[in-house]
């Protein structure tokens, strides 16, 4: 018995999935491109050993504590939010004894190929084996090769970008440049905490961004020219994209006497919700247009309700596995900014949704039409095996492949980052099989495009 | 030739087919729990014959009208809303001409089912058989295994729930009961004439409401305590469930003041559209109240536009195939009944919906994070191979299979039951089986969930 | 090595294949019967041969230079818009260095058919052969055999439908008709010109319908009477069916004051955005109404936003390749002409989507029910093998396959006529031979199914 399975994911027809494994094996070596996610600059900076197995697997995956949660087991239990958990054992059992739960879903994919691969489990987590697990797995993080730069090469990272606030120093990151360390782990510019008027702290984040550069953020071309500089700051060292999580995809083209009155009222705290989304809306053409100006990639993450659950918000915070998607549009929302930028040569957006009725009705027309526009893989709850086919399918007859930019791990969670990565090389392959098989794309076509699909789109959509 | 063929409904690739009838060969056997429908209850009290084939399958079946109605057969040839037939043998015959309609439909695959397997038939339904067909089943009507309890005994079921209405005196669950014969043939409390003030004689209802239960149903106190003491009447005959039918998921949380007013407003008739919508939303979160004290499940059946062809619901009234599904929201729509009882212990809510862009968007999210919430199967004009295919294919991934509660047959066509359930554990059995097949499940667990989704699951969801 | 291969677009499992393969046997050699697309009456009337190959297959075809566009091609360097290209050869140089951006999507099966059935080319279209592939296509152009009237004989056409405004003279369909030649070439009735207040040139049209008719068209009465006279001229030639691109599905039932006061509004040209909306909406119901008296099948296609980029538009116009599909409502938006219509005997409406969302929410159940209504086949973006394989599986099961209609080619590009219908007849095989191959549909069923949905539907539908 083991616990991955070398055909994995390839589909079921065996002409089919003898070509899928072909093509995967043209790929499989290549190196892992991360240009999207939420690891932590301070693991590489330090070296420092991850946790116990509860404070890797459990603690940080939203993924895996939603689900749980959804299942009657206590936060409290599972000990979420706390620094240092007092019975990390504890909860480990907790998670093993549902981990049943996670029948069917790409966490479950994930966790068996960092079991399997990285410790060298070979027998299903259930709860009879919840402390030789435990055991196997805290013995190992013990371990150099286990340490978070020998994880980066061993995993074969060439690219692994960040996401941070212009808040953020990036002392971790300028650590691992000064640290000659031959590594590429880059900062993404994601300025929601001083854009969006409803993010915790907006006008002290204000404040501060004012601080950070030396200008007066307290006026709207001071607060612009802040933003302008810390994105040079983050260019330096070696950002090359942002990154934007509003609620809707929504965007604005104001008159800058309009957009400095709106702004002044948002600072000033009495705008209505109308006003702030109308202030989030003009901010996305903004950063449209300093990226039309310094090269940096736009990437658009919209239409998540957050912190959906008030109770758990209140006790926990943010980033809680409440975030619910949303119905989302974009052909108007988006429309004021591509009439500024959509045909400007050299400017990029990256988009993505949570609603996956938008891929073939808007998403895969504005990307198969408007030059600047690029589709993001499938994001989140979608990040899957399903989820991956289904945006291959709807997507792929309107824009094409080359309209797409590859695969993003999003991921907090390290260890997962060659599971996923892999789960998409896969899926790409089961899907490129079965356009060769139906004779709607030529073997050799094939190859290519699975070797652009998983390398060359990545390193051109995101300028790495 | 034969009607059924012993593999239908299994994957075509003969290795996924092969595991999908082991599977399913499992569970096959297994009692068919049927927790919400809409057979009567006066059948197996009185446990008379059914009537003629054409009363039988045709009059009651709107699935089999609609399809008729939409080209071009009259609903007066069809004798739909006539108490007895006059020419039921020539209503028989029309529906054998156009039997060619439901070529691809699962109307096609129940009826063939119960022609095959109740009836002995085996040559398709066409207009030369159609007085054989008629004949046959006559004549066996009238026997006394096909009265409705030999039936019910005949089809394996373990569990048999009706759908009726505060107003309902139960007698005939009464007469059940206290015939000493033994089944379970339970009630389910489905409030919408006194709660929806758009339903034919909602102010009536309400007044009879008061009657029946000894409270002042004027009273928003005395209506409250109304529902609650008829709730407590369903209970009593073994009702585990409520269920609600509104037009949107719209929950809210008025102040008891207001929602007072809001009471006396739509009871005088003076509420406008916004209102009454307004005083559906406070009347599902009242029963979710009432839910958390009592622990009766809460069914939530929302987005469907009732009798919107005008001249028909006008010549014939209510349920005559005229419902048309619109686009359903659930994340705003649900979170003022969230945020009062999300999180609460025994609490349960089982969404369903019309609108299949929100199984992956919306609702396999928030039944993947709240405790309470439970997704239904997949409902109405999506309860067919495709539907189920596609219900979890964009579920599973994100909700898991334990977060969904099995199969509901939710038919007025007794007959059709054991079809039903038929075709959704061969669906679940071969979508288990790719799972199997391309290594995403273990073929132990798959045997595990197989039973589940057919046994555990819903026996568990609604508390039976 | 072959650009088509015979098996192409059959699924992979080989006994489905098998079945799929008997079924397309068995109606490949139908008649093509083309009731809806955008070829020109002209061809065939002046019956010139086709230019060059760029001003062919490159210049008037969307769906090819909006990719290229999105991939930053200028659409300059294409010479769209110009009426004779200054050097089509660079142009199609330029086309063959970008053919593999096509890769997965229907235009390159579409191409590849032609370039193959057509022009004998047998390998792939590269930079390399760009002059090659040119001069085939170019000395073939000059051939007897591919002049316009020749290809729809060799097409296999038995009728062809084109697109045309009520302003046309309709000289070229008059041309046709009196050269003697046998071939079914027949206008429909496209209204958009004189019904949408925002179609560019509005106020004058109406004053042109005006004169042409001899009817006062700046009266509501006179401009209802104008429209009826133009219905009567293209039913003269052969007319069967009208053609409605509202950017929404709503209709309106107003009063014949209200209509007439809506009108002059209108025409003045005071209305604003909601009134323009409104008087779209009241003339699909005043179309209706025609429809009832004269027998003219209406096709409704909404839910395109037009000219979508501002630049591209101001530069070259309409129906240049940025009209992006947008999020579109039936139930409530049809209901008013519904109420008055939907039951009429004799009336029919082809309904179609750009959003696919709506396929089994709300298409396959109101046709499944209203006699009047029929769902079209998969619509621009969409018409493609995985647009056709969702919409068979999304809306059959509810609508069955007797209320949809056979497919439209709906193209400018009359050369992929032939390949558009091919991939049609393919995909409907492969789902029939998938339904067979599991038992859901009796092989002899499938037979007459696929020639129904190849033929007679189509017949029947359009009144042909």
């Amino acid at each position: 018995m083991t616990l991955i399975h070398p055909d994995r994911l390839f589909p079921a027809d065996p002409g089919t999935r003898a070509i899928a494994r072909q093509l995967y094996d043209s790929i499989a070596g290549l190196p892992i491109v991360s240009p999207h996610g939420h690891t932590q600059a301070s693991w590489f900076a330090r070296n420092q050993p991850f946790p116990n197995p509860a404070q890797l697997f459990v603690q940080p995956d939203h993924y895996v504590f939603r689900m749980l949660y959804s299942q009657g087991v206590s936060l409290a239990d599972l000990e979420i939010g706390v620094a240092e958990m007092k019975d990390p054992r504890r909860v480990w059992q907790i998670f093993a004894d549902h981990y049943y739960l996670f029948r069917g879903t790409p966490t479950r994919m994930w966790l068996d190929y960092a079991f399997h691969e990285l410790f060298g489990l070979s027998e299903r987590l259930s709860s009879d084996n919840a402390d030789f697990y435990y055991d196997t797995i805290a013995e190992k993080l013990e371990a150099p090769e286990f340490l978070p730069r020998a994880l980066y090469e061993r995993f074969g990272l060439e690219v692994l970008a960040t996401t941070d606030s212009p808040l953020d120093s990036l002392s971790d990151h300028r650590a691992i440049r000064d640290s000659g360390w031959k590594a590429r782990i880059l900062p993404t510019f994601r300025p929601d905490p001083v854009v969006d008027p409803d993010f915790a702290g907006f006008r002290e984040n204000i404040a501060k961004l004012g601080e950070l550069t030396g200008e007066d953020s307290a006026t709207w071309k001071g607060y612009l020219r802040a933003l302008e500089r810390s994105r040079a700051r983050f260019k330096e060292l070696g950002c090359t994209a942002t990154d934007h999580g509003h609620p809707t995809a929504r965007t604005a083209a104001l008159s800058p006497q309009a957009a400095a009155e709106l702004f002044a009222a948002v600072l000033r705290g009495d705008a209505d919700a109308h006003q702030k989304e109308l202030f989030r809306a003009q901010m996305l053409t903004e950063m449209a247009r300093m990226s039309v100006n310094d090269g940096l990639v736009m990437q658009i993450h919209p239409g998540s309700s957050r912190n959906h659950n008030r109770k758990i918000y209140e006790r926990y915070g943010r980033d809680v596995g409440a975030d619910i998607p949303t119905s989302t549009e974009y052909v108007e929302a988006l429309k004021p900014l591509l009439d500024l930028y959509g045909n400007e040569a050299g400017f990029r957006v990256i988009l993505f949704t949570l609603d996956e009725s938008a891929y073939s009705r808007e998403l895969a027309p504005l990307a198969g039409h408007y030059p600047c526009l690029r589709l993001g893989p499938p994001w989140w709850f979608h990040d899957s095996p399903e989820g991956m086919q289904r945006f291959r399918e709807m997507a792929t007859e309107t824009a094409g492949f080359y309209n797409t930019v590859g695969f993003n791990d999003d991921t907090r969670a390290f260890l997962s980052i060659p599971a996923r990565h892999d789960v998409a090389r896969r899926m790409d392959c089961g899907f490129l099989a079965k356009l060769v098989v139906e004779h709607r794309l030529g073997e050799d076509e094939a190859f290519a495009v699975a070797r652009d699909l998983t390398y060359n789109l990545v390193r051109d959509a995101y300028r790495l």
